[in-house]
Order: C-alpha cells, then structure tokens, then sequence
C-alpha cells in the first residue's frame, strides 16, 4: 500500500467527528476502527436486521461500509476545510456476507486535488477465518472550502 | 421501456413475499410500492435515522434501494423456480438525496437466461418537485432451481 | 430525453475539430455523424482489423466507441475554452457486437459545473436490425480554461 | 497477489492462440507478453496512430488492452474446452497515458465456475520511471463447452 503524508494533522479526530455524525451507519451498527493516511477499517456486527432473505448481511448494507471505509480513507488525506463527497462507486459482491461481521478495508489508489480515487475490499469473518466478500473502486471528489459539519 | 413477458403469472406475490423477508429493508423503511414485468419501484420516507452527517439521506441507503428496485425488476422475469443475486452494480450519485422520500425505479434492460442486465434511477421528492439523484447500472444472476426462500 | 442548451454556440464545430484529431477514432474507422446538444452519435463500419477471435467487433473496440460518444455529448455542453476528460465509465456487453456496423449514442445525464454524468447506448445493425450490444454509465470531467487543441 | 492452480496444463499455448487471432490487438500493436496462472501482462508501444487529441494514448485503447490482459487472466484459469466472455467492466484513468509504451497487468481476484472476477492496472512508462494511469474492475463470464475458436 502506498504511503501518504496527512496535510491536516488531525484528520483521525476529523474523520471519527464526521463519522459520529452519520446516523445510517448508527442504524445498521458500524464503527470505524482504524483510521490512518488513505485507509480506513469498519467493522459492522451480524444482527438479524441487517439482513438479506437468506440471513446474510443484505448487499445493499456491504455497499454501505464499502463506500464509507473508501470515502474516509479519502477524507484522511484532504485539507481540514474540505469535505468529500461520493462521485460514482462500482461494487462487485463476489460472496454471501456470511459472517459473525464484516469489515471493510478502505484506500486510495490515487490522490488528486479534486477526484480522488479509491479502493475497499470487504471480508466475512466467521469464527477467526476471513472471505472476501465484496471490492468497490470508487471516485471521490474534493470540496475545498467546505467544512464537514462537525456538531 | 421494453414490454416482458413474465413466465411465472404469480411474479409479483413472489417478489414481494421475497421483499417482506429482507429485514434491511424494513430497518431504513424502505416499501415496494410498484411491481410489474421488467419494473419495480421502491418509496423510502426521510427519516433521521437514515440520514449522513449533512441531514440527507445517506448516499449508501441511496445505492440499498437502487440495488434492490432494479435487482426485483429482474426477479419479476425468472422462472417461480429461481432466484437472483446482485453480481456487480455501479452507482452514480448525481445530486444530494435531499427529498420528504426518495423513489428508486429498477427496470430490466436485457433479460438473459443466466444473467440479467438492469438499471435504476433514484429520485427525492421535495414539495411535489422531483430531482434525479442517482443512477445505476447492475448485472443480476439467476440462480435456477434455487428457490427464493419465502418463509 | 433531456434539453439541453449549449453555452458556446460553435459547440459542434469545435466538437468536431476535437474528433478529428483523434489519430485511434481514425484507425478503427469510427466516424461523428450527429452533434446535438448533449447528444452525439458515432458510426463504425466493420473491417477485419477491429474483431476479435469470433469475427465480431472486438469488446474493446465497442468500449472505445461508447466512451467517445458519451464523452463527446458532454463537450457539447462546455463553454468554448474548456475541454473534458473521461474520469470513469462502467460498460456492459450484453450481446456480441454482431453487425455489418456499429452505432454508438452518447447523451448527457446530467450536467455540472465540474462534472458532467452521461450514458451510452451501442447498438449493432445487420440488415436494418438493431441490436443492443452495450450499455455504458460514465463520469466526465470539465476542465476550464483548458481549450481542446484543435490543430 | 493470489496463487491459483489451473486447470488446463496448456493454458499457456491456448491464451496465446487466442490473443493471435485477435485482429483489434494486432491493429494497435498490443503484445502479450507475460501468461501465467490468474496473471497476464500486455504490452503496448506508443504510435501516432493510437492517440487522441493531445498526443497521449487514447483512453479508449487503454481501455482495450486493461479489459484484455485481465479478460485472459480469467482465461488461464478455465478448463481447456471453456472460453470467456467480457460481461462488464468499470475503468478508472488517474492520470494520462504519457508513456513510450504502456504496461497492463490482469490479475484474477475471485474465480468461480461461471463469473471469474477480475482486476487490471495499467501503466505508463517514460524513461524507465512507471506511472499508473488506469484501473479497471471487471467481470469474465465462463462458456463451458465452448472452446475458443484457435485457427
């Protein structure tokens, strides 16, 4: 993975900030656990409603942790007055979501000054074995000037 | 749009007998509200706890109901027999989900016996004004024998 | 589809121009038979040199043609001193590329300032048939002040 | 990178005949260069003829040849009597293809018996130094029983 240098030396308390701020993650139980320059880590428990009609964890829900694990891995490595929005995200589910939870990798592949590009990958651990489950390569783009909202 | 011919005349109580099994669903709110050959559509009311940190409607709730309203369109043209799953899709994220409630719109764009090819398009709902916010390309597979659980 | 109104008034001529110094349309064949606004259509005549192993029209080539289109329906929308860039497109090929030529319609989804959503639709004639061949959802990206070169 | 057994011990012989007949690869000057289980690599020189408008390579052709290097990554991988199809892909160009010839590596993610995910990046190279231009997430359907046609 490649190495980035962070140009707001609090973006781990800027990104958890934001993170707080989102209910939809509240809502299905995920939290972001690792945060570091250009790479993120979200682990989101099994719980019966969050699932798909065979009892796995729904796509849709996978699709979720894929693109913010992504997003904030992006989100690291702007200025601490811009914000990031989701431009476009393409998901491949490449296994059922059958795990006692999942967690998301998120990374960039290439930092710009408006798009940034990124990668996630998204693994089902059940009882300490990991299967890939879905990857996502996302474009973000780069809204200088406009704070996240924090509080 | 393309007129299909649905081999399975009981098309519609199986796909929403499927959709009443998918507690993700029910968790953000989401409701089938339209289901013929080739087309659904689903309603998702705002609520704040399926909002992001800037009080919209958080964009991976977007890409849960476009993924769902196109992946049923396709269900709607499989044999009573079969199932589908979401091999892939990717989403655009074109504007702010900022509506009262959003309406994804899934519908088949070429139907194969293997895979099956869609597109959805999210729209929010503000005041009787409507906005595109999304839009999405997916490829479905049908998985024949494997009957959807229903119960 | 949707109406757009071109901000440069020589948008087809300057698309045009742009098309022209394209050294790899030339190579396959390809050629801009409509410039609207927000619309374009390529047309791409079968020769042996563009198939692949089965006699069709080679998966990539039909990629090309899609992107160029689509990519092209967005310039005619720029203001004069600008030019585009394709950040990202996501195709399916839902039928081999079976004709005695190809036509590609890109259209524009969406405009911005920054960023423009298109899509693209490839179909392949044979004998006054029609046939989708692909399908393509694609991200452009705006670059002020940047002319196109155009000699 | 992962470690995969194929199945066919000639698939070395059989990927190569099949790029052979490749006329599109041929007409751009496409190589292939490295066949190995899940992996291929395909080399291409720069020419006047494969450029856009501003004497780079086009986007289109980087796209041909990312869809084709990870195409036949997927392609080691199938029995001897099986041949692959491009269901989808998504691309990403992160930076122009500036080189004196571009490198596309394919690599298999995820292989299963009918869809073989796949993932490819390429790179442009100018005076020894490497820089990625493209990537690309991708989806290979398996026809069993249908052997690529090699002569």
């Amino acid at each position: 993975m490649a190495q980035f240098q962070p140009r707001d030396p609090e973006y781990a308390a800027r990104v958890h900030a934001s993170f707080a701020l989102q209910h939809a993650m509240e809502l299905i139980g995920a939290r972001l656990m690792v945060v570091e320059p250009g790479f993120t880590e979200i682990h989101l428990p099994l719980k019966p409603e969050i699932t798909q009609q065979h009892g796995y964890i729904h796509g849709g829900v996978v699709g979720m942790i894929a693109d913010s694990a992504a997003g904030y891995a992006a989100n690291t490595l702007t200025a601490a007055d811009a914000s990031v929005l989701t431009v476009e995200y393409k998901l491949n589910l490449v296994a059922p979501a059958d795990g006692q939870h999942l967690v998301a990798r998120g990374e960039v592949i290439k930092p710009g000054r408006t798009l940034i590009i990124t990668r996630a990958e998204v693994f089902a651990i059940r009882d300490e074995r990991s299967t890939l489950c879905a990857i996502m390569q996302q474009t973000i783009m780069v809204m200088h000037g406009k704070k996240e909202r924090t509080a």
